[in-house]
């Protein structure tokens, strides 16, 4: 029998049709799971084990005594209340409305749980944003939910930003989910600024003592020198030196073509990365250099909420669920991340 | 004693004040430049040797007669009328008006010789913007000078598109040189086809009997179906469409955090491309990617124009001009490019 001795990470299930609890039972074969509980649909839990081929046993916790007597290599699962019924006979790789609804009761009963003191990260297999909407849920993914959440009162939402990092390269977005057209409107020197903070206060409580950041530009060249493009004159720069009064070490705005190459760090190769973290003005200019060499290893950590959360680089692969292929590496990754900010005691992220 | 015995590959030296000579003296070195003529200011390129610590004997040629007897290991020269004097005087790593005149005056001269028939293809050394407008020259960079240059009568230009393409990736360009706010705007249905036919001819060119071609799309997620920007929908899907009416094996859009990394092909990784070149919507979408891994590999090459036409991947880095630490495999890359498409008889890119 084994037990659960200190405070569980907690993971959440995510879509219960997507790739996500194929990911967990596939991670917890890998024995990437120790010390950890999955707040999940026991029968869908169960589906996915079948579904993988493997024979592991899913345990159900009955109550927060997370030290309960289990069995040797039982998969913990939490219940939590209000989760629809039949959810593991619902077809796989398909919209439905039960299906959001029962990945956001989980992801609350995660965050309630760490806010409590019973667990001490979070972290999350993916969403269907489809199924969110089907279920009136109106975020349009984790961090917009997580921020509510974890909002002191409501409405008061805490500023957050989301961190894409693998093995080479961390990259931290300045905007994510918009269209690229109102994403050049949104990007203000406060809100960069904003990024830059929170990003240079996440990389201190990694254990940088002087992390070196890049901020990339906007515009081709980075606007070569207002020429195609005014708004690293305008709005980036003045962020830059903003911060640089603050006595964090940033530097920029560089040409986008190659902050990122110039800030890879691949040892193996003779390639130091110049700089610890880059900021990137869009979604898909920090994520493409991200998984340009694979989805595999990375992992989304959602940086300025008041908990530790990380999740896998990759969505719910509907096209592939229940197949049993599901690759755990980017999930199993994302756990580890979320352990050793745990043991560097990390309460805050 | 060795003669050029076909028409050459004619290369530009770039700016004076650039690393351009430099790289052409190094490249020449590594045997890269045989059958080869380098359109240059003779003082300029003498100065590069010396910078590169080499004895490389420069050679004047003093007609069009590129069969002239000359000393083994010469690099040969070809001097365009119209040089300013004293070019190899000015300072290393400076913009100066008298460089910006001296590098178009040898491209001009490049690709008058390629029309007449004299020289096979044309790859140019790095320009600095700043020294084209210094010297009264209206035209961004070479790509736009060209297109000016093989205009069939004044102001009807080939219309042309920017390829960058390494061992893993061939990326071709549907914007460039313009700000992103702009460039959202200039992606048309007609501009976005156009750069698929662009592309799908100068891929059969290279004998890919079936090219395969992937859209990138513009927004997050390639738009999440309307949910963040409906360029996708409303732009470029029309344009796929299109395309595939004309037989073209065209496929997207797709979102473009993962389409570059589809399009990886790295088989000593195991890694099969699913498509042979992707279309990208802008400079750095396509850039980043390509760039990633070190530019040391990396062509570009211009696609539409009458002409085969390679360039480094790199600028003039002033930073380090004159120190004789030019790195001249990217210019390498661009002449083997160019050699191989000569050999394949390609008359037309």
């Amino acid at each position: 029998m084994s037990k659960v001795m200190t405070s569980p990470i907690l993971l959440t299930m995510g879509d219960p049709a997507g790739i996500g609890p194929e990911c967990l039972v596939r991670a917890h074969a890998s024995a990437a799971l120790q010390n950890a509980v999955v707040i999940a649909d026991a029968g869908v839990m169960r589906r996915a084990v079948a579904a993988c081929g493997l024979a592991t046993a899913v345990e159900t916790l009955r109550s927060l005594d997370f030290g309960a007597d289990l069995p040797d290599g039982a998969l913990r699962v939490y219940e939590p209340d209000g989760l629809p019924d039949a959810l593991d006979r619902l077809p796989w790789g398909q919209i439905d409305a039960r299906c959001g609804l029962a990945a956001t009761r989980c992801i609350e009963e995660a965050v309630r749980f760490v806010q409590l003191g019973l667990g001490t990260a979070v972290v999350t297999a993916p969403l269907h944003k489809g199924a969110l909407a089907a279920a009136g849920v109106d975020f349009p993914g984790h961090t917009e939910m997580l921020q509510n959440l974890c909002a002191p009162r409501p409405g008061q939402l805490p500023p957050v930003r989301m961190m894409l990092a693998n093995d080479q390269l961390k990259v931290v977005l300045v905007t994510i989910h918009q269209s690229l057209r109102s994403a050049v409107d949104a990007i203000t020197t406060d809100v960069v600024l904003q990024t830059i903070v929170i990003a240079h206060h996440a990389a201190l409580r990694w254990g940088q003592t002087q992390p070196r950041i890049a901020v990339a530009g906007l515009n081709p060249h980075a606007g070569e020198g207002g020429l195609f493009g005014d708004e690293e004159i305008r709005v980036i720069q003045p962020a830059v030196d903003a911060a640089r009064q603050r006595g964090i070490q940033v530097f920029g705005p560089f040409a986008p073509d190659t902050v990122f190459m110039r800030a890879r760090h691949a040892p193996s190769e003779g390639q130091t990365g110049e700089f610890d973290l880059v900021i990137a003005m869009t979604h898909d200019q920090g994520l493409i250099p991200v998984k340009y060499l694979g989805v595999e290893r990375g992992v989304n950590v959602t940086l300025g909420l008041p908990m530790i959360r990380t999740s896998p680089d990759h969505g719910t692969a509907f096209d592939i669920a229940g197949s049993g292929k599901a690759d755990p590496r980017s999930l199993i990754a994302a756990v580890e991340w979320a352990r050793a900010a745990v043991q560097r005691k990390q309460a805050v992220f």
